[in-house]
């Protein structure tokens, strides 16, 4: 066991500053570029992001302070960020990302005491029992997935231009 | 092909700043986590990134424009970076991968002409021949490998952590 909140904290507030400086401004080519046929590309990544704030980690964490396993986690759709049609600019994006975040860490803070509640139980759809401390590591790891994936995609737009040196770079194998 | 120098020079001036952000003020665990034996932690990551920054891409580039494919290119340690025993910071190597970038990002800008060099050949140990815009392609593709490889080394941590989950994080399949 290596989680910590202070630890996991310090990633998590990172996350949306780190990506706001490696995205904005970057060319069209770069930002919807994508792995082929429904693979998204980096901005519906940041979309997925922005609805995972709102919809996943906070009210599924409140589920379990609230009732326990008593009642399953409220729904989450993993895809619904590709119906967002609205024309935000990636920067925009961005920063909702980052302020919607910055809110959520400042309600964890407030309502988590690790002694008292992270080895408190919900009930996940899929996987039965799972405890707060274990949701709160998923949502650090759950940043650095998607980190790796924009950078995978973005990697994927070069794979015939970086010629016989794919064969090194392991970011092209899969 | 979707090689641009402008593109390619838009995601090499942010990784520096990106990574800066991202890895400046963690706590030593998430810095000196690896992935087992013999394999690198976030700060030899970036030992690594500044390494080839010294020793790989400009020689290499400067050994075709000045020599052709008549002269194999000047040796690179993968593993030099490993030897560097300094006791500098993270914040102190992140500083210097941003300064050495932004000269040699600046020499690239000066000079390479695209209609003139992009397809000038030099010759890998490996490989045999290949384009100084190969060579620059493979420059971002390095940075974007390795970005995803300080994150993964990050997730690995909390691999026990996760619980259940660990079955939705793809950065946890390996």
């Amino acid at each position: 066991m290596n989680f910590e909140l202070d630890e996991a904290i310090e990633v998590m507030e990172r996350t949306p500053k780190a990506l706001t400086l490696f995205l904005s401004g970057l060319s069209a080519g770069w930002l919807q570029g994508n792995e082929g046929e429904g693979t998204w590309n980096a901005t519906e990544v940041i979309d997925h992001l922005i609805e995972a704030e709102k919809t996943n980690w906070i009210p599924r964490l409140n589920t379990i302070l609230q009732d326990g396993e008593n009642k399953p986690f409220p729904p989450f759709d993993r895809f619904a960020h590709l119906n967002d049609k609205t024309a935000a600019t990636i920067e925009e994006k961005l920063l909702a990302f980052q302020q919607i975040r910055t809110v959520n860490l400042a309600y964890i803070r407030s309502v988590i005491d690790p002694a008292q509640h992270f080895e408190r139980t919900g009930r996940h759809p899929a996987f039965g029992l799972v405890k707060v401390r274990e949701l709160l590591a998923t949502w650090v790891v759950h940043d650095l997935t998607h980190m790796a994936q924009i950078v995978r995609v973005m990697a994927e737009r070069y794979r015939v231009d970086v010629g016989p040196w794919s064969e090194y770079l392991g970011i092209l194998k899969k």
